[in-house]
């Protein structure tokens, strides 16, 4: 029988999402569970092993039609030996052999990667970037990932932390980052980044705006209240927007002039905010790109949404070439 | 017999350089010949052929021992066709069959790239980057360059031009850039660059200095003076590469961040000025790299001067599937 079907998983903190794609990439089947991450997340994979065995069952698909397993995981992956580690959102401690475990516990060959890098492949084959060869993903959430496609494949380099577009410094010297740092574009264009950028400008604001009231009142501010509000025509939540699309427009246009990809794909939570944030991205990629990188490079939504990691991880799954024994 | 000769050539506005290597990249003989830019460049290529079959019957080295031809040249290289245009400093008008000619007259498959992806395969191969698969290059001269290898190969991106860390906006609305932008890498670490920032802070400077009263007087600075003063303690000339080292320290950190490389080497003239110059670039790189990155990424200097981009030349020609009838 032919191998033409891929399984998808999406390991998040919260919930796991799972997917039956053909190896075009259609999905046919989707579902999720809960993540439980009692008992230092030693659940997580036996509970991802029986519901792949008990879904197979339940479509009655045949076993020998699968291709393999991708599964895009938060933490750092050792791609030789198939391990997690600094999953911290997992509740996993030390190293993980989950390939190992999922292998033996569904027969079928497994590929693992990160999670933003399966929603960066997701995206690129199935998505915004229109299976074209070099494409480039930023996500902007609590965090700001990202993810490369180059050559149709995902860039790690040489210690799996490519992709970094998140601890990219887009200004010397600023605000102070998680990681250490100062001035990284997390810290500007992350939903936590933008609600500091409205608290400073606020502070400096003298006229009336009904951000500057809320900020000042102590109400509870989020990233999607300041935007709703700049679309709104409110001043200073527009000051905002200016500022996070002036750090993401240079980070997408330094992005673009080192690798020339044909799409740089914007998802993530804070993408919510739609085309009022893509044109003022946009609007600054145009100002920093270089002219050669400008004329190919096109700023683009996710398309996705939710689904773009299990995507991604059936097309890790394609790529590979794992067999096993 | 055996295939185990690889021909580099190196294609500059002033000379062409060749070389003859093993497969494993020991260069076995060099040699050098002017370019002749009259007639539109009409020569050029001529006198490749020319000189190669030449050189190979001089050292009577069997054809059958030859894998083939690589080049580095200037202008942008269609890489399916094998042609080449806007190399402005070689005098050609429009697209030039630069690899159609090179195999009617020589007989060998020909592989070409730019110059400056050739020196960066060069040095990652047979200098600084000690063939480790993840290696990114600078090259400070009259302009800035780049080129990047991932997982052994050159990245060209979608339209070719990945690599152009010389457009790097390392100062938004900084100095303007001939390519249209403001505050390109290039304005600030280039020998020009260089020198327009001794000329920028020397007017700003109150105190003495010997490089005030150079750029006073009106004398020729160049960037190997600003370099030599600082050497000797100048204190406005060690201002100046301060500044060069923070723009050279934060690019080289965002394309850490971005790629994860293990090395960035920097190469070109303004590198001349040694380890004086790479560790101001490094004590910036390790304020702005993301630690992950930092722990596996280091500076180094180019080793290979001129060579590199001969040995680069003869890596795309042995990595190269190509063949001809």
């Amino acid at each position: 029988m032919a191998k033409d079907k891929l399984i998808g998983v999406d390991l998040g903190g919260t919930t796991i999402k799972f997917a039956i794609l053909t190896s075009e990439g259609e999905i046919q089947q989707k579902w999720s569970i809960r993540t439980n991450i009692l008992d230092e997340g030693s659940h997580i994979v036996p509970d991802i092993i029986d519901s792949i065995n008990h879904h197979l069952d339940l479509f009655q698909l045949s076993r020998e039609r699968v291709i393999g397993i991708g599964m895009g995981t938060p933490g750092t992956i050792d791609f030789e030996n198939g391990t997690v580690r600094s999953a911290y959102n997992l509740n996993w401690s030390g190293e993980q052999a989950v390939r190992a475990q999922l292998e033996a516990g569904t027969g079928f060959p497994v590929t693992l990667d990160n999670d933003a890098n399966c929603a960066a492949l997701g995206e690129q084959w199935r998505g915004a970037g229109d299976n074209e060869p070099n494409v480039d993903f930023i996500t902007l959430g609590t965090g700001v990932g990202g993810g490369l496609v180059l050559d149709g494949k995902l860039v790690h380099g040489a210690a799996g932390s490519a992709g970094e577009i998140g601890h990219v410094i887009v200004e010397p010297d600023g605000y102070q980052c998680t990681c250490g740092n100062k001035g990284c574009l997390e810290q500007y264009a992350s939903a936590t980044g933008v609600v500091h950028l409205a608290q400073d400008l606020a502070e400096a604001y003298v006229g009336s705006a009904r951000l500057k009231e809320m900020i000042d009142n102590g109400d509870e501010v989020t990233s999607k209240i300041v935007f709703d509000l700049a679309k709104e025509g409110d001043f200073l939540a527009n000051e905002v927007v200016d500022k996070v699309g002036h750090y993401l427009g240079l980070a997408c246009a330094n992005l673009a002039n080192t690798l020339n990809p044909t799409k740089i794909i914007i998802g993530g939570g804070v993408s919510a905010a739609g085309s009022f944030l893509l044109d003022r991205i946009d609007a600054n990629f145009q100002k920093f790109a270089f002219k050669p990188t400008r004329d190919v490079t096109e700023l683009r939504l996710a398309e996705l949404g939710n689904d773009a990691g299990a995507y991604g991880a059936a097309s890790i799954a394609l790529q590979s070439n794992r067999t096993i024994a």
